[in-house]
């Protein structure tokens, strides 16, 4: 029988409890789809205040939804009864930017000195177009979204540089004007798109080819739309080569209590 | 000696005079710059709901700042002082749909049942542009915008009916995204963009040729991005062949003391 508290109409706790409980250890996609879900980059006091220039310089890449002190475990603007340590499915810890561990609990890596930065993620500015009747091509095929590292450069902060990383999205035109309307009004979930139409342009010359995620036909009569992308941060954090940090693992994110149509000030 | 008073920094009042006195009888692009000008349709009554009711179903293409009531020569929402008859530096007086004159004063042909239907411009949204310091090549150039008479129809009503006329601006990507943003807050005058990109996807295959106004280069870093335009009321009309109507002169508008600021709402 399947698991009914683990499905799009699921509330937020019941999911963030679901990942405490070793329950749920697969992706978030599609999951308690009315909230606003969370990339995670659980660094060192040491490196925090360079990573918060850098999400400051870079907020289209790194829309910063919250950030903690450093040791806290709880972050009550995001949901009551949060537990940094558990309640993401599945994460990924990083020595000397290497990965040694992808626990579904990071108590056992935990230390007083970290800092959690919460960044928007482009599931929330995805519900908003399906909202409008916008079809996304890579939903209805199930696959994840297409992603590049483009010639766009991030603004640099300390060890944190690279690449600004960007998710496409095919549209026709006429869709393409109303997605850069509606994500305009979402800057906490990477905003606008930074770019529409030829791909060169900003550096990515195959689109067969993404760096991450699955490749999407794109048809002769849409665009490509790109939009800054929440792996820049994770790419930026992999280039640092910090001594110590943990994230989430890709896809499986943090479901916070904010609700998406709360972005939107509806 | 320069008139001064017919200049960009021209009050919309001095540029009215100056029209009614027969001292401006060129068009009014750059004129009393941070004033809404208007496109003007002037009917027999007994043609004027089904012309509202096409503006009401084209509200891209012709934005309605005004209707006045059957032979009203006034319009204290558009400006104090100001007189439909000689206002603007130059009309057209049409009898069947053809051009039967083009006179700086309309005095002689005016009748008590004219209605006035005062439609937005593009020169509104295009000062929103520059201001935002987004180039456009034709004001650059001293050129007319590139119109095109495209394959998206418009909704009929009674006798309008016919294509939507889009005006083209070439753009790079970024700018463009920034377009539709500052756009999008300007319904009254045209509003967001129709199309970007491939031409042909909207009927126009060749953009070297346009229907109306002059071709602009598109370079190869640039999307064309169309918007819908004000010849389209004209164009509708013209189609119509009214047995009898007046409107402006292209290039020719009404200058109301609207500010283009407040159209922004600040």
């Amino acid at each position: 029988m399947p698991d009914l508290a683990l499905s799009s109409a699921a509330t937020a706790l019941q999911i963030r409890r679901a990942s405490r409980a070793g329950v749920l250890t697969g992706h978030t996609s599609g999951l308690a789809a009315a909230h606003v879900q969370a990339n995670l980059a659980i660094l060192p006091a040491a490196q925090a205040a360079d990573f918060q220039r850098f999400c400051d310089l870079n907020p289209q890449a790194c829309p910063l939804l919250a950030v903690t002190s450093p040791g806290d475990t709880a972050v009550p603007a995001l949901g009551a009864d949060l537990d940094l340590r558990s309640d993401v499915p599945r994460y990924r810890v990083w020595r000397d930017g290497e990965l040694v561990d992808e626990p579904n609990d990071v108590g056992r890596w935990w230390r007083d000195d970290l800092v959690t930065f919460a960044i928007g993620c482009s599931f929330s500015f995805e519900h908003a177009l399906l909202a409008e009747g916008i079809a996304l091509r890579h939903v209805e095929q199930g696959r994840n979204v297409a992603m590049y590292r483009s010639a766009i450069p991030t603004r640099a902060a300390g060890p944190f540089h690279g690449p600004t990383v960007v998710s496409m999205r095919p549209l026709r035109a006429a869709d393409a004007i109303r997605a850069v309307q509606i994500t305009s009004r979402l800057p906490q979930v990477h905003g606008a798109p930074l770019h529409i139409g030829d791909p060169s342009l900003i550096g990515i010359h195959d689109l067969a080819r993404p760096d991450y995620g699955d490749a999407i036909e794109l048809r002769p009569d849409e665009l490509p739309v790109f939009w800054a992308c929440g792996v820049t941060p994770q790419a930026a954090i992999a280039t640092a080569r910090l001594p110590f940090c943990i994230t989430h693992a890709p896809g499986h994110m943090l479901v916070t209590d904010l609700l998406n149509r709360e972005l939107l000030g509806h």
